[in-house]
């Protein structure tokens, strides 16, 4: 689930302050992590409201149960002492259990994020009409987001890495497979941006699973009114056994 | 100049706290200002302590002259209504001049950030080691590097667009600039990382000068004692008159 949470979208009942969106964000954790296994923070949605954001995130963070897995939709990306900066930043005092980085400067650039003994999420795929611009390039071998993906799984594990697969490309899931049959991949994409459940399941699901789809405005904004807790738990639990179909 | 300020690099009459990188950036900044056109401020290095560097970070940015033009080196790159809100976090809010941008997810991960008639800062062709991983890869129209430039200008123009090519390939500045001949490029990598300012600027310089070469570490960390200031003022001011030789 996508804590994507914008003031202006906020239930109209609420105030728009920046104090709203930590109500709205534990009002939404209690009512769906029965339903989620993992909670999504775009790092955006925090920044804008600088200092203030912030807190906010290290304090939405807290509220998210030790059982779900954590991740910093951040997509940073730096060599060396930078990106361990960044890394300690996010995977040592906020402790999240992942990032989100971006590949486009290479191996030194997302080692460092693999020093704490937890996940590192590559963009490989991306869900956006952009990705066409350089991801789907030929590089002699594949394109380059197979090559990305190729060569980036070198540089961790499957117990370390993961890799973001946009699920508006669903039916590459299956060439993708082929390169890391063991990783996880993270989905996004799936609702409000046209994505399928049904084939993303159909082409990604590995023996362990291995995927981790993302909702995000699907669920948490599914209702404006006084009642959106329990609207955003009811779509949660409509998604989960969806998905429980297709394991 | 690069703020790259770490609290464990501070001199050692400074006590070992965020406020300690606030009173060395000061003290930085009025030492130096003169032989600065610009400040790029790492984020990294403030994000590691929460909000709290936030707002040394923001604080900082009203230290810096205004006739400086200000980097935010954030590395940032995300989709629609999410690549604005970093476009706003940086350019609107702290009002940074700039911004760097991973171009990896395409053409709506970049447009977003020129929305604030700021620069966009896009990664071309790194200077660590592992920009050999994807950006040199041959996409069949050249290197990568040279198609995310080619296409990244289509976007923008010289007016709101830079390209990061980093000092330590300074040979490849000659065909960059048969790409983009009037983009500013800004450059780091001179000083600590190894490139040289003179091939810098044999094959990187237009009419215009067109580049903005970053030092950090050099500059800054130049003494650890209390004359610090002093030395990085004579160490930008030897930099900035081997800099007008060049011009």
């Amino acid at each position: 689930m996508g804590l994507d949470t914008d003031i202006e979208k906020l239930p109209s009942h609420l105030p728009k302050t920046t104090d709203s969106i930590l109500t709205f964000n534990k009002a939404i954790i209690e009512a769906t992590h029965d339903y989620a296994v993992s909670y999504k923070i775009n790092t955006a949605f925090y920044e804008q409201y600088g200092a203030e954001g912030w807190t906010i995130m290290e304090k939405t963070l807290e509220l998210i149960p030790d059982n779900c897995f954590t991740i910093a939709d951040a997509k940073r990306g730096d060599i060396g002492n930078t990106g361990k900066m960044y890394a300690k930043a996010f995977l040592k005092n906020m402790d999240f259990d992942s990032l989100t980085v971006s590949p486009y400067m290479g191996q030194d650039s997302v080692e460092p994020f693999l020093s704490y003994g937890k996940v590192v999420i590559v963009l490989g795929l991306t869900s956006n009409a952009g990705s066409k611009d350089f991801q789907h390039l030929s590089t002699g071998n594949g394109q380059l987001y197979e090559t990305v993906i190729e060569k980036a799984a070198t540089w961790g594990n499957p117990d370390n890495m993961m890799f973001v697969v946009g699920a508006t490309q669903a039916e590459k899931l299956k060439e993708i497979r082929a390169i890391v049959p063991n990783h996880f991949l993270l989905v996004p994409g799936v609702g409000s941006q046209g994505g399928s459940l049904s084939e993303v399941s159909t082409f990604g699901i590995n023996a362990n699973c291995g995927l981790l789809v993302n909702s995000s405005r699907g669920i948490i904004y599914k209702s404006s009114d006084e009642g959106f807790a329990e609207a955003a738990r009811a779509e949660a639990r409509s998604l989960q056994a969806e998905m429980a179909t297709y394991l």
